[in-house]
C-alpha cells in the first residue's frame, strides 16, 4: 500500500509542552532512537535561536547518520532583505543538515496584523526563501502555518502562498492547522484541493489538538490524499498538543493499510512512548490509545469473560502488535471470570473453584466495599490469595508501633517513629525519624527489617498516594494510601485502607517489603 | 440551530477507568451538578449489580429531580426466559426511574460466541425487553452494542437489531462503538445509512477513544444525522476511555452551530472538569482540549505579542467561553493582573498596586512554588491578603502541639493529640483523641477554642482531601491538604502544604477556623 512519510518534530514542537525542557543530551538520544525505528524525518529545533540548539545542531552535523534524518526548522526571510542578508537562512544553510522545514504565512490575516507588510511581499518572502536554500543544494519542506484558516477566510490568497513555495522548488507542502481549530470535514475538503491542484509535490499535514481532532485530521487528511504526517510521540505540543504519531502511526497502518514505519518498529511502540516520557520527565498518560497502560485493561466482567473466549470481542487490534499487553481487573465490579484469569496469569497454583475461590472473592469484595482498591494494587491482590493458601508465613508481624509528631512555635516540626516486630523467633525493636509521621514509620521499619533481610535497602518508593474517601466525615474520613515500590528491575503497587492514616499506610508499606521479599525468594 | 440531546455516562462508564472508584455521596454530588447544568440525561449505573448502586438508586428515587434526569442501564433480558422473569428488567422498573438505558447485541459474533445462542433469538431478546419495559411505562434508549464492528461484518443483521428495537418502542438508538475501533469515514457512512433508515426515531452516538477518534467520531455522527451525544466529563471510561465531552459539546455548539447545553453552563465547564477530577481523585490533564489548564497556555515569545495585537492569532476561541483563561508562561504582568483581578472579586479594600500587592504577589508565588493552591482554596488567600494589611490580629497563636499514633498486634489502634495555644493573653493547653492522627488534631482543637469562641460549635468539616505532590519522594513527599469547612450559611475551603501531613492538615485547620471566626465577627 502507499507509503506515508513520517515526520517526528517531538523536538520542537513538543519542546514547546508547559513544562518540558529537553537537555541536548535529552534531544540527541530521542533522535537517536527515532532513527534507529525509522522514522523518516526528525526536525532537531531553530538551528542559532538559543545555545541549545546550536550545540544540539554542531553534534548532528558530524553525525553522518543523523545528518541524513534530522531537519532544521525556521522561517521565511525577514520582511524587505535579501535572502543572503537574512540571518535566520543564513544558519538553515550552515548548520549541517540536509533538509529545512520552512514556514511561512498563509493567513492574509497574519501577513497584515502579525508581520505588518503586504500580501505581496509575504508571496516574494516565501518565494525567494525556498529558491536561496534551493540554490544551497538543500531539500525544502514547506510548512503553511496556519493554513486551514487562511484557507477559510481567502482561499485564494492561501492557494497562491504555496504556488510561491512549490514555483520556487519545495518538495512537499505541509498543511498546518496551527491553532487547532479545524473539523475533520473542513481538512478533508482542503487537502483534497490541494492534492489535486499539486499533483507533482507531496502534500503533507500538521495538526493541533486544541478540538480534540488532531489524530482524526492527520488521519481524514492522509484518506484525502496527504502523503507525509507531522506529530509528536505522546502528543507532546504547546497548550493542547500536536497529533501523537503513537494513534497516528497504528491508525494509518493497522486502520488503513498505508506504509509507515517498519513493521517491526510497532512492536516497540510502547517502549518508545515510555520511553521519550522518561526522558521528559512527564507522568504517561494512563488512558493514551494503543500505547496507554489502561488501553487493554477490562474491568467489567462481563468483558473478561468474554474475552477469555474470543479476545476481539473487546479489543480492537491485538495489543501485542503495538507493544502493549492485555490486562485484566480485579475490582467490585468483577466476577468470577476475573479471578480464574488473575489467577492464571499470577501463575498461582490454587484452585479457581470451589470453596478456596469463593472465600478469596467474598474477603475480595468486603475489603473494596471498605474502600481497598485492588485494580491498581496488583502486589496486594497477590498477597491476599496467597494468604488463603495454606502453609503460608508471614516474613514479619508487628507486635506495636508507635508515632509521635511534634510542631512548635515558629514552624519547628518533628516525627519519630518506635517499633517492635517479630521476625521468626527474634524480637526487633527499634526507632528513627522522619520529615513527617509516614516517612518516620518507613524509615523505622526499613531500619529494623534490613539486618534479617538486606534486599530491603534496594527497594524504593516510586510513588505514594492518598485519598480521602468519604470526605464528608471531615478528619474522621477512612484514606485509601497506594504505595509504589521498585527494586531497579520491575515495580509493584499495594494498599491499605483505614480511617487513620498512620495504619493505613502501614498496611501499604508492610505489604509493599513482604511482596518485594517473596519475588525475590522466588 | 438543531438540539443535541447530552447524555453522560460518568458514572457508569466513566466509573470503568481504571483507578477511578466512586463512592455513593460522590455519585450524588456528580448527578446534582450535571443536573443544574441542563445535562439531558445522566446514567447512574446498573441498578442491583452491587450495593453502593442498589444505594444510589435509593436515593435518587427520593430525590424528585434526580427521578426525571438519571437513567439506569442494563442488558437485554437473558437468553430463554421472559421478561418477567429476568431480574434485571425486574430491577431497572422498580429502581424508580423515569427512563431506562437497555444494551443488546449487535454483532452476530458477539450473539454467537458471547451469549452462545442464535441469531433469532437476540432478536427477540431485543424485541421482548424494549416492548416489556414500554409497557411499564419507562421511556427505553437502546444502545446497539459494538454496533460498528457489527455493522461492518453483517450490516443487514446489525440493522434487523435496530428494527426489533424501533418496532417495539424504543425512542433512541444509540449506535456503540463499543471497542472504540472504528475511523470517523465508516461512522459517518453507518449513522447515514440508520438516519435514513429510521427517520421517526432520535439516533445518537457512544464512542471510545481507543484509536484517540472518540470526539471526532461523535461530532461526525452529529454531522451525519445524529441528534444524542454520549461521553464523559474528561473522557473518563474503560481502556483509552469515552468521548471526552468537554471537547465534543464545545465543538458542536461553538464550531458547528449546534444547541446543547444551556450557554451559561458553557461558562462553567472548566469548573466542572476540575470539580469531576478532584471527586474522581485523578490528575487534571493539562494538555485537555477547551478546558486543561495548558489549554490557552502561550509560551513562545512571538506567540504572545502576537496574541496582543490579535487574540484570533493563535486562539481558535475565546478562553473565557469555556470558562478558561488565557496564560502567558512569563507572568510578572500576568501575576498583577490576577490579583488585581481577584482582590476585586473578594470586595477586599486593598491597593492594588504599590507596596503591599507587590509584597502579597511575592508570597502567593513563593506558596504556590511549594505547591500551595489558592484558586480552590479562596479562604486562604484571603487571610494571606489580610495577614499583609495593617492591623491585622490572629485569634489564636499555636504554642506546641503534639500528636502521638499507636498499632498493636491484632489491629488495636490508637490516637492522642496535645496542644497548647495563646488566645489573647490567655494559656491554653489541652488534650483529645481520635480515630487517626489528624482527627484526634482535629478535636484537640475544637476543645481548646471552643470556651472562647463558641461559634466553633457551629462549625463542620465538609470535606478533607489529602493529594501527594511529587510521588517520586515516596513517603517524604510534599502533600497538599484542603479542607472544606461549613457553618449552615456558607462553606470555605483552605489550605496547608508540608512533607508532613499533620503540618499541612494544621495549616488547613486552624485558617479553616480562623476565617470562620472573621466572617462570624463581620
Amino acid at each position: 500500500m502507499d507509503k506515508v512519510v513520517v515526520y517526528d518534530t517531538t523536538l520542537r514542537d513538543g519542546a514547546q509542552t508547559e513544562g518540558i525542557s529537553f537537555s541536548v543530551a535529552d534531544k540527541l538520544k530521542i533522535a537517536r532512537r527515532l532513527v534507529e525505528m525509522g522514522f523518516d524525518y526528525v526536525e532537531g529545533g531553530w538551528p542559532g535561536s538559543n545555545p541549545k540548539d546550536l550545540e544540539f545542531f554542531g553534534q548532528v552535523a558530524r553525525d553522518p547518520v543523523l545528518r541524513e534524518k534530522v531537519t532544521a526548522f525556521g522561517s521565511t526571510r525577514r520582511k524587505n532583505t535579501r535572502p543572503a542578508d537574512d540571518e535566520n537562512l543564513q544558519r538553515l544553510c550552515s548548520c549541517g543538515v540536509k533538509t529545512v522545514t520552512l514556514f511561512g504565512k498563509t493567513w492574509d490575516l497574519h501577513v497584515t496584523r502579525a508581520l505588518n507588510t503586504t500580501l505581496e511581499e509575504n508571496l516574494a518572502m516565501i518565494r525567494e526563501s525556498v529558491a536561496y536554500l534551493k540554490e544551497q543544494g538543500l531539500e525544502v519542506i514547506y510548512d503553511a502555518e496556519h493554513f486551514f484558516d487562511g484557507y477559510k477566510e481567502n482561499p485564494d490568497y492561501a492557494l497562491a502562498t504555496l504556488e510561491a513555495a512549490v514555483s520556487a522548488g519545495a518538495s512537499t507542502l505541509v498543511l498546518c492547522d496551527t491553532n487547532g481549530g479545524s473539523m475533520p470535514w473542513e481538512v478533508e475538503a482542503a487537502v483534497r484541493r490541494v492534492v489535486e491542484k499539486f499533483p507533482r509535490v507531496t502534500v503533507g499535514i500538521h495538526a493541533h489538538n486544541d478540538t480534540g481532532m488532531a489524530v482524526a485530521n492527520t488521519v481524514v487528511a492522509v484518506k484525502a490524499g496527504a502523503r507525509h504526517v507531522q506529530g509528536t510521540v505522546n502528543g507532546y505540543g504547546e497548550r493542547c498538543g500536536n497529533a501523537d504519531l503513537c494513534a497516528v502511526l497504528p491508525n494509518l497502518t493497522f486502520k488503513c493499510g498505508f506504509t509507515t514505519l517498519p513493521r517491526e518498529s510497532f512492536s516497540r511502540l510502547v517502549e518508545l512512548s515510555r520511553y521519550v516520557s522518561e526522558v521528559a520527565n512527564v507522568h504517561p498518560y494512563p488512558q493514551q490509545p494503543y500505547v496507554g497502560m489502561s488501553a487493554f485493561a477490562h474491568k467489567g466482567g462481563v468483558h473478561v469473560s468474554a474475552i477469555m473466549k474470543e479476545p476481539r470481542c473487546y479489543e480492537h487490534i491485538d495489543p501485542s502488535l503495538v507493544g502493549n499487553r492485555r490486562r485484566v481487573l480485579v475490582s467490585e465490579l468483577a466476577g468470577q471470570s476475573n479471578l480464574l484469569y488473575k489467577l492464571r496469569e499470577l501463575n498461582l497454583d490454587l484452585p479457581s473453584q470451589g470453596e478456596v475461590a469463593r472465600q478469596i472473592l467474598a474477603e475480595l469484595k468486603e475489603l473494596e466495599r471498605q474502600g481497598f482498591q485492588f485494580e491498581s494494587a496488583e502486589a496486594s491482590f497477590e498477597l491476599l490469595v496467597r494468604r488463603a493458601a495454606n502453609g503460608y508465613e508471614r516474613p514479619f508481624v508487628l507486635e506495636s508501633l508507635r508515632i509521635l509528631t511534634e510542631l512548635k512555635e515558629g514552624g519547628a516540626v518533628h516525627a519519630e517513629a518506635t517499633i517492635k516486630l517479630r521476625v521468626g523467633d527474634k524480637v526487633v525493636h527499634t526507632a528513627a525519624e522522619g520529615n513527617g509521621p509516614v516517612n518516620a514509620l518507613d524509615n523505622a521499619l526499613r531500619k529494623a527489617l534490613e539486618q534479617f533481610y538486606p534486599a530491603i535497602k534496594r527497594m524504593r518508593l516510586v510513588d505514594y498516594k492518598v485519598r480521602v474517601l468519604d470526605g464528608t466525615a471531615g478528619t474522621g474520613a477512612v484514606v485509601r494510601v497506594l504505595i509504589e515500590t521498585g527494586d531497579g528491575q520491575r515495580t509493584w503497587v499495594t494498599v491499605g485502607v483505614s480511617p487513620n492514616i498512620i495504619e493505613a499506610s502501614w498496611q501499604a508499606l508492610a505489604d509493599s517489603f513482604t511482596y518485594g521479599l517473596l519475588k525475590q525468594a522466588e
